[in-house]
């Protein structure tokens, strides 16, 4: 096990221990259902109310804000529904380098409810051209949905959210942004920003799998998109999750917490990396913004094609090393992710590295070992 | 904590210790995205496919007609969903006493989509007139979803699933069942029946919350409601809760394995609290079926209404008793619940006994000590 070196932090992380330590009394002593009213269903309920106060705190939010869901995808499907069907959004600008979790859900909505779906032009980094989405959103009085995710998954890019918040604004359109790769790893106020839906899963910041936020705008009202019981003040049905809820809590706690060691940390691992690939391979590119608008736990890159790098992921998988092609639905075969192809990049063989505060320097000098031997 | 007397299993039940045994590999050192090709996705990819397999082999399904979700609820909004937008079903026939994760959906489609809703006659003791059934399904070609619930959670009575199944294939209508109540407490064989549809959630056996299964049977053709990513055979997007997913698998086995003695015991606990009722209060009712067909984890009491029993729900837990007026849903104020409302009983106070496994007979002199002093 210890000879494994995990560097795909952005598909999931291990649980922080002492996540799971939160989350244990939940799965055998306080087993209650949150909505029963007795002394066991309380505890439940107290321990959720307490996860979203917190929850919101951390995020600048009012906890009527937060609502829990299974993850970032139920979320965002969510909120790209109900600005549909409650906000009435009848066109949809987002961009071909979004997360399936919205590229399909918004793709749902234009054959099955007629919804306009635009996209934005890219810049060649791949950031969003905001000119280019200032002139689609003066262009036409339809109402309008924008789901623009804050810091691209395999790219690492973070697009200036409070820009694109005060375009929407400027144009009373709908904004949603999936923030599955910044939360956790990025201080959000939303109290600062003009955005109506955002998005979280803890398992990307070291919490469990199956649990996340809708963060909604109190003036965005929604019905809920599962119907049920009555949990989560109407907005989502289903017994809560209740170890899910306290772990993803948590979780963003101990990551907000140490946020700043951390990313210098990681930072450091990620510079160390691209150093030592620059040395070692000719050709080499780094994919995305590599300055400064640019997750630190991300680093996209581009290596020579040839017949070596061909097989490179197969390869590194052989010798221990778990990287991936692009997000996790597309890892595996090389066979180059709808985001890299949207980039229009000359052909290179794509890896994604990506880091967590587990990750060490130690552990890129012994990736650079085996790249030595098959890249 | 010893001395709360938990009898809502209908709501929620503890975990297993095994069960928690067998997730915790996961939560530590198989945390791997199951959708990512290297070592560690691998190894969640094979405990899932494991578990899918599993399930479908306890429940005599193809391993391709079992599908992980949230819960019972994300599955029958699920089932539902298509059956109105894939199968084009223009009419659902359901019943008052249904669970709100059945109703609201219906509810809600009814409203939004134009679908008409009958509810089926009930019987006295609040089984399915299966004669009104089928005049129902026999008085209109429009295409019918009939969703119908196995076992009442608040009542227990069982429906006769293979009726109704027979019915709804005699009339070409798709059929969704909700078992939430019966998987896990029931042996089901789905080779032998005629559903389209099941639905279970493993909190309800001793397995984790956050986690369900919906059954689709292979000629069930529907989309995702969640979109995103490809999991589930592209049928449910979001990183898969590959912890909760070998909870719910780990929990079935068990439950089936011991259904024989745990029913058994369960029985024995049941029939043993209904004597000592009977005993104890002149005037007292059972609701529902109280004979054949009804589960044996569930017993509905009708208390004489007097100011004593006006406040028996709030009185038993104050004497550390949980039990609940109706699902945790309505549970709270007796303020009788949608399905006792539909029974037009005579006024009562209602409350609901579930049982599990970890009661015993003890308990139950315990409890009546209790309402010897509070009803």
């Amino acid at each position: 096990m210890s000879r494994r070196i995990y560097f795909d932090n952005a598909a999931t992380t291990p649980i922080d221990p002492l996540v799971f330590e939160a989350m244990k009394p939940f799965f055998t002593d306080h087993f209650g259902n949150p909505s029963s009213i007795y002394s066991y269903g309380r505890e439940s309920r107290l321990a959720i109310e307490n996860a979203r106060k917190k929850v919101a705190s951390l995020l600048g939010a009012h906890p009527a804000e937060i609502f829990f869901t299974s993850g970032g995808t139920e979320s965002s499907n969510t909120a790209i529904h109900g600005a549909v069907h409650q906000l009435g959004c009848k066109r949809i600008i987002s961009s071909k380098i979004e997360h399936h979790a919205t590229l399909h859900t918004c793709e749902y909505f234009q054959k099955h409810a007629g919804i306009e779906l635009e996209w934005v032009h890219l810049l060649p980094d791949g950031h969003i051209d905001l000119a280019d989405l200032e002139k689609r959103l003066s262009s036409s009085p339809k109402k309008t949905l924008v789901t623009l995710m804050h810091a691209n998954n395999e790219l690492g890019n973070i697009t200036d959210i409070k820009a694109v918040g005060e375009l929407c604004k400027k144009y009373n359109a709908v904004y949603h942004a999936d923030t599955v790769q910044t939360v956790g790893h990025y201080p959000i106020d939303l109290s600062q920003l003009e955005v109506d839906f955002i998005t979280a899963s803890s398992h990307k910041f070291h919490g469990p799998k199956g649990i996340g936020i809708l963060y909604m705008r109190s003036s965005a009202k929604i019905d809920p998109y599962i119907h049920g019981g009555g949990q989560e003040r109407n907005m989502r049905a289903g017994t809560e999750n209740i170890y899910g809820i306290v772990g993803f809590t948590k979780a963003l706690e101990l990551a907000l917490e140490n946020l700043a060691s951390e990313k210098n940390h990681i930072e450091g691992v990620k510079n160390y990396l691209k150093e030592r690939l620059l040395k070692q391979f000719a050709g080499i590119v780094f994919n995305g913004d590599t300055q400064d608008n640019s997750l630190y736990t991300v680093l996209s890159v581009g290596f020579p094609l040839n017949d070596k790098t061909e097989m490179l992921l197969f390869n590194l998988d052989v010798n221990h090393v778990c990287v991936s092609g692009g997000s996790a639905c597309s890892s595996g075969a090389n066979q180059g992710s709808h985001v890299i192809q949207a980039l229009n990049l000359p052909p290179q063989s794509t890896v994604r590295f990506s880091f967590s505060k587990y990750n060490t320097k130690e552990e890129v000098d012994r990736l650079m070992d085996v790249l030595g031997s098959v890249a």
